[in-house]
């Protein structure tokens, strides 16, 4: 559900502080009765969660979409007898501050926050946070050649093409910060972002693997409360336009962008130390 | 990547045949080079998975998905060494013929029939086949009561409610079934249809999570060569309008469709002899 | 806004009826007050708009769109005396009915039913009623050369390709027609339906715009109280794949479905005696 | 069409400067004999359009896309005698250079820089261009009160509100200023893009329609070279989330974003010695 928290006057120059959520809940435990026998004692309606949810944004305030997570979560399954796992997504789109009026803001770009708060009442809680739909392109610095080559191989080797993908990553905190209700997700997050595209402006591509292995490998680094990372880069192609037909030169100049990520490249990078991942995942 | 393959004259009335898909391919294995070296001698370009797409569908001619799948994923793993799994993805859209050319169709609606077939290399190969987006809708014969009352309840409870969602199903087949490269996948896909829509409007609903047990039922029943079936019914919820306001009664007549389904219920119903999933669900 | 009419027991079977629609609301009059001076005794909230179409669809029950909105669009004209103008534009959305409960619907396509019906307090009511989304296929009979060339022109001619498009087209009324609360609404989008198909099927295609002008045509000739026809036609192209490097022939069998329709073929057919279209398209 | 220019080294630093397009293009002339009898010599094919497209790119370098526009449109009037009229569309996508590479580039949002230029044999050129998709949002400072009431109103009044609307304006250059090549549009399209954030963050509002005449009048006031703007402002309401059931205040804290702008508010402002806007909007 949609929540837009405004906290008045609460930024450090005296104006508005904003959260704007796409919060989403998945409460499970025994639901024999309900699926059986139609029987919904044990069924809390999703209206009941989403009331839950405005009034729990009344009382935190503009907290990070983790702490706010982690404290539904936990709710849900301290107060239902039933519910023995409760899994909270969160989105958040972001606003910047326009003009000086203190309450104006413009959406800020495509770009979206996620997490991904698990609390199963055996075994604790989980938090896997990320960012998607960051649209990045190098015009230069990636080269795809020495792939093997079969009855089916037609793609020229390159030694220079445009490298472009939509940053879809997610990373796993360790266990015993996902126990903590507020870990600077907020700082981490930005840590996180940061790593990302220098890893993807600073690594000279092979392939769109080397650079997510490059990515994944800069999370960990500069985040030392994340323990794994996943990411999910579509190759967005650019393919260069042949212009010979009309008697001109195209030396990397004109591109034609492709509409589909004819493929994704998937990966996870993982600390040498990190424990089991148990729920953070499903 | 989107392709469309039609048997020219091969209908039973002479006609054309067309099968419309999106078919996409994931491989995994050794890709430690390519990722630590930029080495690519292991990594299959996208652009050659699309050829051997193309050629396969010229030389199969208009087989079922599942059929175009394994033979797909066979063949990567079994031609590149270094790639151990193969997970092909097809969905189907639906043409049906209008007038009385042979050669002329109609977009059959936003139904896609959908199949994800893995073949690997040691624990050899698993099919799961699915419908998206049926959307479905009873007027009555849908209740929702008795369910636990905390302090954020303040849903009425009611006893004749209007019940819609669009339908998302997938079911695995049993093992013996995956291994073989025709076991009727496209009278499975009707008789699955048919059972998820009988279910859906033969049950009286006392939630949706009763429902979508009943549908998961329902095809295990009908479709023997499946041992489990996963579901993820939507809630789109009708609201009835409030006309006293205006001095009107509204008896179930007039509905506001919210635009937003709150409450995803997802649930698996599992045959008591279902073998284990395998990689049938990564 | 979103509206769905159930009524109960009305289907000449006894099962229920609906009608399933997204209506807009544009009114239009002397707004100066509330644009110069922030003095709103002149701008009827939206909220009051929305009211007034679930209260009417409460009265009228499940008539024909254009019914409806010559209803609604006449009563903002009428009763608020700043408002001069209303225009109403509805979308219905389809339902089948399945099983044999007679509760029970199932979406039946993509192809959206559309009007959009227009009072102004001088100028009277004018009604034009549509279909949006039919997509329709030949995968022959059409062919596309003798074309002009220049400097730019790399197309091959061809003498047999697949033609597809999703038809999107609007029939204006007569102003005659337009003044009758029901004129027969229903038959006619069923007759303006069955005549695009026709056309589209029975029609060799040297180009898509003479097809585009066939289906005008015919609904001119099968629709009499229509007196103009504009239709949009997006050619979803399919291109054949080269398959020669595979040492494959593809005798138009194996064809890439492009993601971008490259080309929106726009035109419009007006009878010979059409009248004046006054407000009807703006 | 999806064409991106790159220009090497081109931007102050040293760094490359990318145009990230989707260009559209509609011919007009006579087509009654591939109407009427499938006579495609006046029919120049859409991929000879897009070849110019790519190639004119080339030639014309990193300009902006009025520019681009008015040479492509005035090409087709020129070169081809049945085509009579040209209209170009174009979008541009924004990129903001990222690290320090010079190569490198991140989507910079979600908004969308357009402009629609048209070129007719008889009545010469005209450009509208505008901006989408701006999306802003003010805390507080509107009010909406002051409505005519009747049976349908249930709307309370409020002098508080969130007003955030997703701007999508357009402005009409003079045709003097239509007639240049290269007008200062970049300075141009800052301007009223800077205009339009003003004026809606420093317009104490008391409805959406007064906002959007103070946003036309300040694109006026600042763009000399337009002379009429045209703006749709949907309402995307945030409803103030009701917190008694729970026992909680809820002082302009926590809101519900709608899915659905209810209320598209739609006008346009003129300046008092605007020409005859011609073929520009049509």
């Amino acid at each position: 559900m949609r929540v837009v928290r405004v906290a008045r006057g609460a930024a450090p120059d005296g104006g508005d502080l904003i959260r704007d959520w796409n919060v989403s809940t998945s409460l499970s435990g025994d639901l024999a009765a309900a699926s059986l026998r139609g029987d919904n004692s044990h069924v809390l309606p999703t209206d009941s969660q989403k009331n839950k949810v405005y009034a729990l944004a009344r009382d935190m305030g503009p907290v990070e979409p983790e702490t706010f997570g982690l404290s539904l979560a936990a709710f849900f399954v301290s107060s239902q007898e039933p519910i023995t796992r409760a899994r909270i997504e969160v989105e958040e789109y972001g606003w910047s501050p326009i003009g000086a009026t203190g309450y104006s803001f413009a959406r800020s770009g495509d770009l979206v926050r996620t997490t991904v708060v698990t609390v199963d009442a055996a075994l604790g809680a989980s938090v896997v946070s990320g960012i998607r739909d960051l649209v990045v392109l190098n015009t230069t610095a990636s080269e795809f050649w020495g792939y093997p080559r079969d009855a089916y191989t037609t793609l020229p080797e390159t030694r220079d093409r445009m490298l472009a993908t939509a940053v879809n990553a997610q990373w796993r905190y360790r266990p015993d910060v996902a126990a903590c209700p507020d870990a600077g997700w907020g700082a981490a997050f930005a840590s996180a972002k940061a790593a990302l595209v220098a890893a993807f402006t600073g690594t000279y591509s092979s392939s769109l693997q080397q650079t997510l292995y490059a990515m994944g490998s800069a999370v960990l680094a500069d985040v030392p409360s994340a323990c794994e990372v996943r990411l999910e880069l579509p190759n967005k192609h650019h393919y260069l336009v042949d212009l010979a037909p009309f008697g001109l030169v195209n030396d990397r100049e004109v591109y034609n962008a492709g509409d589909r990520p004819y493929g994704l490249i998937e990966g996870h990078v993982l600390a040498d130390d990190a424990p089991d991942a148990g729920l953070a995942w499903t």
